[in-house]
């Protein structure tokens, strides 16, 4: 097996060249952090779930419109994706109160915010991801008004098809980060979106009894991650495909 | 002498019912007052100097159309002013990194920004002042699209000007805090400029030698806070008419 070249590895994944010019391989870590990496652990089957998760909802949101990176997946924890220029900003949409904005604007957890609010953090682990507005993004170049309208009205449709997606399983969507990046065609550039969306970037409650389902589970010493991402997956009818998982059993 | 009504004593002024329905005075204290009221002192003379700098400021941007708050000045510490619904921000306008957007985006103080950065801190002392975004504001009806937008354009050229007005005696604006307010004309509402504009409220650095003629000197513990203060005014023509105040004998 001839060794593929490493592009990138980030906190949860790696990234390798892909097979084509414009392609790469997202390989999905077990690794878990949280607090600016200061918290660290191995999440067994995480990986696996969450490459099996992205595929899901990057599937379904192309085929409303939502253009993203997500070409195929080719084994349990890897998928091969368009390669893009990462814009670098992280894209949260919150549609109840919890986390940063419950400590930073004094709400309490579990809050129905007044509407759904979008907010950009400058992607930075040396600053700990600042918290960053529009005004910053088009002085700092990081990316054009034009894509900062791009980037919100996807994030609002991703917002409303995860929202009824997740809703009609009894999850609800408390918020989530995305990531966008730019593909370029001739001299013009276009923003899809990138990343992932699992339990690891999406707060996730189920609807009855409020239980986390996310990676607040793992943030807060809650246990039983792996079988709340797990649960997650079950409900969005995609545990079939992967049942070696849930034992703990792939590596 | 009657006693007059106090409405609010804040951590740098005191307002007062004003003659007339709609009328405030607004009375500088020498209080100083730095992260979040942890910090405090007894600064002699600064109200006096405060006064003046923003009775001074205020007259000079109504004359370019800049609508404010100032009607006239009553004596030494007070002022007369229209009385608005504050807007429960805090509007910074940077030319130039310092504070904390230094701290927050990792550049080195004295950085010129690419260009001048509008930031909104939501008004709340027990919060401290959270930096928010448009997002945020209008979530939480704060302000209105409109006004945010009128906010923005006031805040320009509050700093076009000031740029010029400072520039011309040898000071570099490197950053400002206004404050914004609504009056109501029947049942429409219009944003104008309120609180003050001060060396408390700008950064002020000698355009030669960058030495901070502003309230960093309090803050930073760089000693000669009055006498700073005194030659921002004394460059801005405005000494003449407070001889005793640089003197520390005024109350
Ligand atoms: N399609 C893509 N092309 C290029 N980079 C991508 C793409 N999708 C995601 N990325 C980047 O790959 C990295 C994914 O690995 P991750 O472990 O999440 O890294 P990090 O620790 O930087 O968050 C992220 O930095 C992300 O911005
Ligand atoms: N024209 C005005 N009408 C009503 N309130 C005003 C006006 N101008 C300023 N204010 C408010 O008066 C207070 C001024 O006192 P200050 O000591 O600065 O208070 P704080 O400690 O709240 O900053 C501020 O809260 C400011 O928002
Ligand atoms: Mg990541
Ligand atoms: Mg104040």
């Amino acid at each position: 097996m001839t060794r593929r070249k490493k592009i990138y590895e980030g906190k949860a994944k790696i990234l390798y060249e892909g097979p084509e010019p414009g392609t790469l391989i997202q390989y999905f870590k077990d690794d878990a952090t949280a607090f600016n990496a200061q918290k660290k652990a191995v999440l067994e089957g995480k990986g696996v779930i969450n490459n099996r998760i992205s595929e899901y909802i990057m599937t379904r949101l192309n085929a409303i419109g939502v253009q993203n990176h997500f070409i195929r997946r080719l084994n349990l924890r890897e998928q091969l994706i368009k390669e893009v220029e990462i814009v670098p900003l992280e894209v949260v949409v919150r549609n109840i109160a919890a986390g940063s904005i419950a400590t930073r604007l004094g709400l309490t957890e579990g809050q129905p915010l007044p509407r759904s609010i979008i907010e950009f953090y400058y992607k930075d682990d040396k600053l700990g991801d600042p918290m960053v507005s529009e005004e910053h993004i088009t002085a700092f170049n990081w990316a054009a008004t034009q894509e900062i309208d791009d980037m919100m009205a996807m994030a609002l449709r991703v917002n409303d098809y995860l929202s009824g997606l997740f809703g009609g399983v009894g999850i609800t969507l408390v918020d989530f980060k995305i990531e966008f990046g730019r593909v370029y065609e001739g001299d013009f550039s276009r923003i899809i979106l990138a990343d992932e969306i699992s339990p690891d970037s999406c707060r996730l409650w189920d609807s009855t009894t409020n239980e986390k389902l996310d990676k607040d589970r793992f943030r807060r010493d809650l246990g039983n991650v792996i079988e709340s991402y797990t649960e997650v997956a079950r409900r969005l009818g995609i545990m079939k495909e992967m049942p070696t998982v849930i034992q703990g059993g792939v590596h």
